[in-house]
């Protein structure tokens, strides 16, 4: 489908959720700077929260050209409602414990680099530049948390037994992930097999077992969301919005 | 004086100052990665942040070797209590509003970019290249500070009036920067002349008033701290420590 057949609204809500995918993404990643388990991972992972916030950027200024209606890419960060956000549900959960945080950095980047990868082909030049350079710094969170998923699967006791929970936590929340889409660039639904065909091996490599699929929570992509989205958003927003349009 | 003049324990003290006003500055640098007031800025803190912390690696890994006791820089992070940390009281003053922030960035900064230039030609070569990797990020450091600095008091009445009363409360802090001590590598008294020179035509630019010197409050350097710290790094220890040596 060329894009010029796709109404305006429809292509500006897919780009909101992949920038919104990063966007939150990269808040709940920088609230570990302060806190990982060891400095070489305080450095990673600020990193990644910085690939992902670079991402976020170049599709919301994108999106807010798109839109023609004068927002920047500060007025759709700092000024939208959580009900106008497009994120999937998975990317707003709590960090919960690292290994929580490292299984929603698995399951995220499984899914944005077969996303990004096919993108890089589509129809819409700036998009598929935007989503050349950012497979490439997803295709390292993939790797980067494919092996922590091992050293903690396949570790001591305990940190096997809290990978298993983090994974059997955030599993579910996958699914929303490839709800089809025909009017998207990409058909999320056509890439549930490259991200098992990345996932499954990390998880038997850890001696983790694959959650069986079931309950599926979804709405974040319509705009309904869970009320984590909201503290989110509320410390994100604070010092922009109490000075709205200020010059400094 | 030849670093093989001065006793290991004052040599250890000097690289942990260094290391841990870089090391805290680092995470409270890093709870703004959330909340800036700006994406740009987010990111700009966030980088600035991974400087702070690059440099605090460095600094603690050559210290453990140096003290030979078989610690490496997580140890030296992590498993220390507050009376063992050797930074500055400035930085770990609780990061108040933006404007606090860029106060304490620009004085941390004036003051070590002299520290760090003076630093790359010591005797000390492993000290003096991490010194002069760590000279030109402060350079950039001090810059972003100014030109925020420069922007908020010469903008709004109420950006102005935010940036004097944070210049005015973090500025006796300064002082404990510059407290005399021969035993240095450099001695910080020497280094103030430089750090007026950039900071108080930056202040002028910005319609801000220099503060009087009086109250200098210290105590830092020699382990005696304020309560935030120990806030500070209960936050940033907290998941090392609940595994101490796992292995993952």
């Amino acid at each position: 489908m060329s894009p010029t057949d796709v109404p305006t609204q429809t292509r500006l809500d897919h780009l909101l959720g992949l920038a919104d995918d990063a966007l939150v993404a990269a808040q709940r990643l920088g609230e570990w700077v302060a806190a990982a388990p060891e400095l070489e991972e305080d450095v990673a992972l600020a990193n990644i929260a910085l690939d992902q916030l670079g991402a976020a950027r170049l599709l919301l200024t994108y999106a807010g050209e798109l839109e023609g209606a004068g927002r920047d890419e500060d007025a759709l960060a700092y000024l939208r409602d959580d009900r106008e956000f497009r994120n999937a549900l998975l990317v707003e959960l709590p960090n919960g414990d690292f290994a929580v945080t490292m299984a929603k950095l698995l399951f995220l980047s499984a899914y944005q680099l077969p996303l990004y990868t096919a993108l890089s082909g589509c129809a819409d030049a700036r998009l598929a530049a935007i989503a050349g350079k950012t497979r490439k710094e997803v295709a390292y969170h993939l790797d980067h948390a494919s092996l922590w998923t091992v050293r903690l699967g396949d570790g001591t006791e305990e940190s096997h037994r809290r990978m298993q929970a983090a994974v059997d936590e955030i599993w579910p929340y996958t699914h929303e992930l490839f709800t089809p889409d025909p009017s998207a660039p990409v058909d999320p639904a056509g890439l549930r097999d490259a991200f098992l065909a990345s996932v499954e091996p990390v998880l038997a490599t850890a001696t983790l077992d694959r959650p069986a699929d079931g309950w599926a929570p979804a709405g974040g992509r319509t705009g309904v969301h869970t009320e984590h989205l909201s503290y989110l958003l509320a410390e994100m927003q604070v010092l922009h919005r109490a000075h709205p349009g200020a010059r400094w």
